[in-house]
């Protein structure tokens, strides 16, 4: 966006990957700051284990998922001092996906193996009031607007007394009506003060919360735990995981319900179908956590797809920028569920005169050498 | 340096962290992708929690180690998203540290609240051979330059089969002699299979393996339990963890005897110091990651120089550029032993010489706005 703004608002800006092969081009999406992952596409050789995330990528063999998981595991072999990889490992694995399935003429969650893509309830997630008449008034328009369920997150939630938490929560509930599905995410506020949040395990079971998302920092599994065996309250979490073994942290150790998966940050789709397997195996339930474009909205989609119909967050407040990216929306049915398309690939493609409109030029040299200057389109 | 080679060297770069205030100068070190980092140091915003680290720290106040643990949390706090960031802030807190500690007269290991700064037990770190008897004329190098612990990684250990890494490891002991403490660093070449790794288990445990380190992937914490319980090899790991919840991970589900941190890496030594408290109340013995310059190597000892008289990392085939980036070095006494200098900060200076001769010019524009140019010395 022209102006980007000091609020939890993550769809104000995007980084796109476009990767081609055989004359098709895949498109991804990173979850991710887009210089500093630019740089780690394009920056010198440390050494051995610490290379430009690009050197293990193009000019690579694309046929068969094998290959995607091939390239995956080279990236973190030869990236694996690299920090900022993972994320751009993600953008650049959906891509990977999303250009096989139009090589080869299939949905990508066909080529990970599931027959069709089972609906998903949206939850709308939007982000608390400042005051909690304003959260109510949000709860009553989601209703209004049809939504079966909602999550509120952020906002001044956690950063003020108990009380106002207390109001918050209530207003949503009494918003939303006694049926709706309430979710909560607490944006790790309390880091690993498990007796900061257990001040508000009390409103949370009263307002039937169904998940309190994130209490903690996605390490500090512990406080998870020693949380989750206070309340009737299910934990959240996992969307913070750059690779596959954070995510199995939390299902092993942080006794969680859900675990939430950004394929925008946890290696992509081949990361997270690895995730999936793992809670279902072990009887968490797998979620998408996805706050951008409707491109990643597929990507999120993928690696459950087959699974059980269950919750799926559904982005309701994109920036004009995070919206128009696309060409295609996965629009609710009449039932109020999301499907994915049974296109080949994401079976979403970006609107590039949107992409045009909000180009950002960026310039990197070393040493005189320019390394990375935006491509044209 | 002008070449950098596809080899395991972490010392062929460097990425020095300046920070004045006070009328003093702050110097740290990140052990990580100089351009990613420099990235993170100066991007746009992209939201609230994914910020510019610089923002979070140029102007603050620095009074005392509060002031450090404050910046510390707002960094984590306001670039949570960035996943580059921890590597970034690794360098600013061990630079602001340092600056800290000239500021108030004092040495970092006091500032943490250690009387004094212990002797530790150099181990030379060297990379395997290329053949068993280029390892076991390395180690017998070693033996003769009198260094009673020598610890050999990476090369080709575990990319061939059994029969070679068993032909390295008993090389590796004939070399050293039998007193000799030998340590084995797998560079986590079989990311998660615990079948893979145990088929070492019965030669490291005939050579008398202290340690052997990083068989797996930081995160598979599962993999080295179970090849734990199955060997009298102690199991060492950690340098991957970028935060402190990721080290407390593997010292609290891993069963590792020995938890390496690198301060360029943790979070800088505020992470490091937390990281030793938690290892220490938990029987895991913690020592140091270094592999760059004594710059980073006084870091590294500061969080632990307290303890009990253990081994530490002391690079030994270090680069010009990384050998020649300070003014002083930390030699080993007449018993070949380490001991911190008691000079204020981290008692190590850059020789702004070899800086200058080294200087890469890096230069960032956005939007035609430049972000970032190599500042002058």
């Amino acid at each position: 966006m022209p102006e980007i703004k000091d609020i939890s608002d993550g769809s104000q800006d995007v980084l796109l990957v476009r990767i081609t092969a055989g004359g098709e081009v895949g498109w991804g999406e990173c979850e991710a700051a887009p210089l500093v992952t630019i740089a780690s596409l394009v920056c010198p050789m440390s050494h051995s284990a610490c290379k430009p995330v690009g050197a293990s990528v193009l000019g690579q063999r694309l046929e068969s998922p094998e290959d995607i998981r091939r390239i995956h595991q080279t990236v973190r072999a030869n990236s694996m001092d690299l920090l900022q990889a993972d994320h751009t490992l993600s953008g650049i694995d959906v891509a990977l996906w999303d250009l096989l399935g139009k090589v080869t003429g299939q949905p990508v969650y066909a080529l990970l193996g599931f027959e069709r893509a089972n609906p998903k309830i949206p939850y709308l997630s939007l982000l608390f009031g400042d005051t909690a008449e304003e959260t109510r008034q949000k709860a009553e328009m989601a209703r209004t607007a049809g939504y079966r369920a909602l999550k509120f997150g952020w906002g001044p939630f956690g950063h003020l007394d108990v009380k106002s938490d207390v109001d918050q929560l209530m207003a949503a509930r009494e918003g939303l009506g006694p049926d709706g599905i309430l979710l909560v995410d607490a944006g790790t506020v309390w880091v690993d003060d498990v007796e900061e949040a257990a001040r508000r395990i009390q409103a949370l079971e009263a307002c039937r919360v169904e998940w309190l998302e994130e209490p903690f920092h996605t390490g500090a599994l512990q406080a998870y735990k020693a949380l989750s065996q206070r309340t009737s309250v299910r934990l959240a979490g996992g969307e913070g995981a750059h690779n596959e073994y954070m995510a199995y942290q939390m299902i092993d150790y942080a006794n969680i319900g859900y675990v939430q998966i950004d394929v925008g940050r946890v290696g992509g789709i081949t990361a997270a179908k690895r995730v999936y397997d793992h809670a279902t195996a072990r009887g968490v339930t797998y979620v998408n956590h996805t706050f951008t474009s409707h491109l990643a909205l597929s990507a999120s989609l993928q690696p459950f797809a087959g699974g059980q119909p269950v919750l799926c967050e559904y982005p309701g407040q994109l920036s004009p920028l995070a919206y128009e990216l696309t060409c295609q929306h996965l629009s609710l049915n009449d039932k109020g569920e999301v499907i994915l398309p049974d296109r080949p690939g994401l079976g979403i493609e970006p609107d590039l005169n949107t992409v045009r409109k909000y180009l950002v030029d960026v310039e990197i040299k070393v040493n005189g050498q320019v390394l990375y200057e935006t491509p044209a389109l």
